[in-house]
């Protein structure tokens, strides 16, 4: 089984910056540990580019996604309609509780075409999904 | 550790009811099947009285709740109130991605007080939202 | 032929106040003369609990039910989803006519999963519910 | 007693077109029918003007009307003023659920100035009224 | 100088129905006495169907028109079109003061296309706005 | 009889700016010659500030006012309890024609406790209210 | 091929009035223009009044039409529904960009049961429309 | 005379939780201090359930009400259509401020069929309530 | 103790005017009354100028001030600024009960900011304000 | 005459995904036939990022554009800055009657700045657009 | 050069009050300061009453205004239509960045009609304001 | 000290096109003239790529942002989530007063973020922001 997880615009900053909010780990070095966490291949791919999220999900060739698109979740509908067209499950994630920050934050576009929606969790929302493909 | 998962109303039909949507697996028949795969002490509740709800959570002394709220999720002040006050986590989910149901279901008055939100995943939910309690 | 008549929140108030609105006639006088008026097998049940009236529609073995769900009509999705779930018609009637009442009135929840709406007719609004079950 | 079946818009249709959605039975048919129901005489009147309607309302000495205004019922202030001005019971009657099809047409300019609502039972709701008039 | 008052829906029925609100003076009876008021060629039109009142004033030449459109003031946006076509001024009258009723009254799609607005002064509405042309 | 013509913020300045779109004629000067055509005694009183506005109409005792309140139209709450609280009739008017500018004037605050309004006839406006009081 | 070209109201004053926007040329004239360029039976229908409009289509038996409803796009449920019951197809059609207008002509109500729109071509909307039938 | 003090979900565990909030101080406690200070029979009912709430409330007979509804205020119409039918006051109160809290708890249902409303004084809002009643 | 009861616009006609609202006491008359009842030195002001409401308050030396700003509490963002800079309580009261009145007055920009709120009691209100100063 | 095709987000996918709703046709092959019924010189262009859709825009050196901006149309105000700012005509298309699709689809931020639009005739739609370049 | 430094309600509390807001520098003692470092004649005036602020602008004649007017901006069409009338530039200016702060300050009545705006800058908002016309 | 301009999307086209708008010069000219006038190392970017302008951003190791956004002003979330992440302040800046435009553009998303905004002073703006840094 191969599964991409997909980080959308600042996810890169994780552990550098506004580590009072988000702590001090890296997504790297998260995704470092997962891996040997499950059996499955896991890629990993981040773009600050709306566009370039869209070409990689397009590209994809695998099993599932595992998707916290950041700023483009509440915008974008080229995003949504990429989803839309892809075979294999999306689960969105996201580390904080976005239904608890600004209001502009609580719709996400992208949820009513992904198979289903973990939140709140920290990093450890990007496990739980993995855990929806392997068990 | 002991962890409760509590339902709201119209989950206790799960199985007799719209098949064809959820399955014909009863909420029982899961409960059970889950019980063997965490080492926690697992309860179950489920009414359909939203107050009765808030009598069960303001009771319960354990270590975490898995809440699905079923219709009292977009309408109750009173059950959001309740969360607030518990001092331990409490986790929302729901067997369907509500986000791609009618529009009234898209607002929960809960996650803002809940410690994360999954949903999408059928029966599926409340595993992984007890995979959060013990990895 | 089994039908019930089922009323929810301070209908059971009706011909003890607010009688220059509603009258000085009670729903069980007013249950009792048209029971002489169908051969269906009536049933009558009131609560001003939410869920109590979840508890009877789930329970309720019989061909049809006349609902006034009184101030539930406009705020309980838990009710609409018992009423999706139920495999008989539900009819969905009112004694005033709401459409000219407080705007937080004009929308009920229940009436899209209902098999119909009559209301407007005072007393004579669930008597015309029952013809349709009984022409 | 004289009670006119007043129709708007499109209503000349029924049992031409949408056969799948509204059966193959034409409202003249259905009026011959219920015909035989009530000792009432009973009138018809279509149209697709909504000026039309307004001309017949104004013009017609009876003791009541059932109205059908299909898609003005939801535009007309007009026909909402003329059924105002009448001394005579108007009934408001759809055969769909209005409610639940499109939002446009869930609000009704028609219903604070009508007598009653009944909505939901297919070309039932037209005899239903009537007995309002006939018990 | 020739001028036309333009009656919509429902105001023929002025001075015949709701008296305790109109009084009991038809418009007939009131244009027949502001006739004596102004040297002007006054005419008067009345209709309950929208395009006829379109018809009336393409039709019309003269130097000014006194419209009150009755309900078709808040939804016809054709009407609206064809006055901003008119070349001539268009003064849009109420006998009452309709920014007092109902909500859907306090808009007119009329006013921004007329030379001017006048209401709420009873028949007298109708002189005044003649006194605009003929001071 | 005895009428007061109240002017609100900024009408002050009638004649002295804005002259494209207002003509270069000051209030003054036009009260000067609508004296002439009227027996009634005029009196003319005009202020920037909203409360002395209020002070003004509470201590006029006289038979009517015409009040153009400017911007304080669509804003002041104090001004509407004012007029409401007064005995004798008071007529809203304004020069341009309010509806076709921008969408915060297009709601009045006053006009429902007005007896009337007249707008969009440039000065003539305050003539025509006063021919309400003497026709 | 029969096709119908139907205009709604105002439509015939193309040419007449407020040539700087909508040019001198009549909807007739360019009606016999477009008839030389096309092989299908091309008829031409104009009517102010709604239910006309309605009637029309109703009883129209040919392949296709094209349809400027004017200022009724926007507001009548009673044309969309005639065109929803229609079996051929019906296209939308505006001389101007309605869009880059005033914000009520921004929602059509007929678009989503047309086939397609086409708008902002000055009268080549109704040849590229025509073209849709025959290319 | 004989009042009762009517508490709705949640307000049980004042006292125990959230005490950074609300203080250490029990809801039993401060009204055994306060039957101090009245010489009218106070009586107190606290419970979760909506439907307690209105059913103690129809089964009371007494001279006055001193209502917190906690966060049935917000959601309630069964609540509302209850007090309303009561021939006793009801005051409304909230020990919080709730006008400076979450959007969803600006507006009461309740509050248009109170007699009054006191909040933001703490336990001291039900003091000043008793006042209205025994000043 | 020094205390203010600041009155907003139009209050001053208490007693004067819509005395079938209100009554026939004027609130210098209640205000001498209440002098009796408490200890505290008590101040009164009043002003139709809302910045001279503004103006007291900033230049007003003493322990509590109860104000009711009149139309302006749903108007005035600089009275809600004012109120916010003063150190001392300030309670908000209300003679009527505003939330059964116009839409336009159930919103108060000032009430966030205020200590309290007391409504719905009539002059009464003034003096349980008073109470939470002085029990 | 040079024209270009320009494609936004996820329209390379066509004839490849979803062919139930798009066909198996891809937008390469539509091309390339549409490009021998016209003598004009034909571009394509596509591309997912937003910014790239932009710089192709303000590069291109032609006489029109016919633009089907995919998921941008909805969200790009940076587009619509682009093609207001070009000066050869630009005519927006869709495939699908977006009017049709959810509400997020029904508000096109391009429409109003673009020379037409048309939609709804699925890949035929770039050829009427076409069209109008070259009737 | 002859500017004014125009500031409205409350604003003559800074350096006064809520010091760990807005520091402990009163604006008298600002103004002194930039005094300084400006050729120009520099004015100041301060009101909280908002027609005051109206007849200082009238009044003023010189070069420009620089203007914060509190929590005027937000509500005052009066003073948008005062500064509207002025033939010399108004800058808007605030000391915070309201749109971080309460969502009734995000619209300003004024920046429509304003030369420009510059806010978030503390006091040196003014110095900014200024250096516009003195670069 | 080192500082950036950074322009958004088709802001390289200034001076190109649209001059009666925006004048005929460039960026780049206007860039030049101000780099005499500070002392401050002066950088500049344009992309019409929302993620390049999050990549610069991210990348820029100076002291602070002057920041003209163009459309993506009012619809990235994004460019929001990366500004708040940085450490140094950014300017928002525009050049024409935005909130005098289409009502799409009068919300940003970034100024919450940002140190402050400065707008409607044509090129000027951008000096003036640099004022902020270096007085």
């Amino acid at each position: 089984m191969k599964l991409a997880i997909v980080n959308g615009p600042n996810l890169n900053l994780l552990g550098q910056r506004e580590q009072s909010v988000y702590g001090n780990r890296s997504m790297e070095n998260y995704f470092e540990e997962i891996q040997g966490l499950f059996t499955a291949e896991l890629l990993y791919f981040q773009s600050n580019v709306e566009g370039e999220l869209i070409n990689y999900l397009q590209g994809f060739s695998g099993d599932g996604v595992v998707l916290n698109a950041g700023g483009y979740t509440h915008t974008s509908v080229a995003l949504r309609d990429c989803i839309a067209a892809l075979s294999i499950p999306v689960i969105e994630v996201h580390i904080s509780n976005v239904a608890a920050r600004e209001s502009f934050r609580h719709e996400s576009l992208l949820t009513p075409v992904c198979r289903g929606l973990i939140m709140g969790f920290g990093f450890e929302s990007y496990a739980l999904a993995l855990r929806f493909f392997e068990p």
